[in-house]
């Protein structure tokens, strides 16, 4: 039995999330169909986790099993000749046999992208929010450092979130600017659900002014959803990287 | 008579160019349509120039004349509610009556962006070339020092090409990388038809080893096409501003 690590990049925009489903097609899908048309027989993939409908990935990690011995490069170089131009295996290699992409996950890296500026941007739409009203970068990184360490982030989690532990790391989020773009790097020991897009979609209510970034601690002290700003869209969401 | 000097910006994956044409879709006709649709009256537009289809843009310039007096927002939000997501005005202003988006025109500024590294990219496929072999971008770099300044650029125009004089200024070639991305910013007087797409098909053939770039100066003294490099994909070039 060879068990093999995959780093999958795509662009979800396209997708209804990472995991198969009835309703719409799912980056994993395309990615197994593609690997069986490589192997000759149906593959099931494990992923460090699931995205969102529309959310990226530059790193994606999945892991799958096969008694077949193919070159690494048949899942790198052929099985990307069966994908779409939206989605590639970017990576291969041979993982020891009880590697588990999810449950040996020690981290992840995303980031989140807006587009900060009067007029859309054709060009910058596919991977940011779009956000009209000028933001304050440096009231942002102030608040968003109340947010690392390890917290209670029950106040930042979509409300259909199955976890039983609401209690998360966060090691960084750093905020930097090119142009028009502001980018939000997050990297922690794992994420809620929509923790991520919650998060950003605070910040920028900090950013604008519409609210006061010192009310972060109590947001963590005394997690109430409501209390936390907007979902932010998936488009500006990416999952950079998952740490092993 | 108003004289009103538009700024736009466009992702031209799906538009066959920036001219009105008979065989597809051109950007100057979804601007027009949509400033008809806010003027009640049909404009035409002067470009500072033409993209190839597939090309985008930062910055095209371009300007109308009109006889009503709206406020410029009429122009920049108004227009952007009845263009596609992929085109926007991002900036309008009131020109002097004599303004000429083409003939006023003293120099642009290009960005020809490369993907290098051996897998595609599915979230840099629309914006850049794809190239597989690792490129040397110092030699890349020391190459296109020789096309700076004003030459005879004959052999790096498309055989379609109908400018009278070939010869062009060059002001600057800057090569930068970031991730795996290497972009080529190319600022001069004006351009052939596909100049800059053949200047960064002969980089790449110098950055893969296979063009000594030290051929350079003789394909300006001596020009012929034929020793120029093919013409790299228009997906990868962007007009990123022009300058009166």
């Amino acid at each position: 039995m060879n068990t093999i690590r995959l780093k999958i990049e795509y662009d979800g925009t396209d997708f209804a999330g990472w995991q198969r489903q009835p309703n719409g097609l799912a980056v994993q899908e395309v990615v197994e169909n593609a690997l069986a048309g490589v192997l000759g027989d149906a593959v099931r993939l494990h992923s460090s986790g699931r995205t969102d409908a529309g959310v990226h990935a530059r790193g994606m990690v999945a892991h799958f099993q096969t008694e077949r011995d193919l070159p690494m490069q048949a899942y790198c170089e052929g099985a990307n000749g069966l994908l779409p131009s939206s989605v590639a295996i970017v990576a291969a290699e041979k993982a020891p046999n009880d590697f588990h992409a999810r449950f040996d996950a020690r981290g992840k890296w995303y980031r989140y992208s807006i587009c900060n500026r009067r007029i859309r941007s054709p060009l910058d739409v596919r991977f940011s929010w779009h956000v009209r009203s000028p933001l304050d970068v440096e009231a942002m990184r102030r608040a968003a450092s109340s947010l690392v360490g390890e917290h209670d982030f029950a106040a930042f989690r979509a409300s259909g979130c199955a976890a039983v532990s609401t209690r998360r790391e966060i090691f960084s989020v750093d905020l930097s600017e090119m142009g028009d773009i502001v980018s939000i790097d997050v990297r922690g020991s794992g994420f809620l659900r929509n923790m991520i897009r919650i998060i950003a979609g605070t910040l920028v209510e900090v950013g604008t002014g519409y609210r006061d970034g010192s009310d972060i601690p109590a947001l963590l002290a005394r997690p109430q959803r409501q209390k936390a700003g907007r979902t932010a869209p998936a488009c500006g969401l990416c999952l950079m990287e998952v740490w092993y």
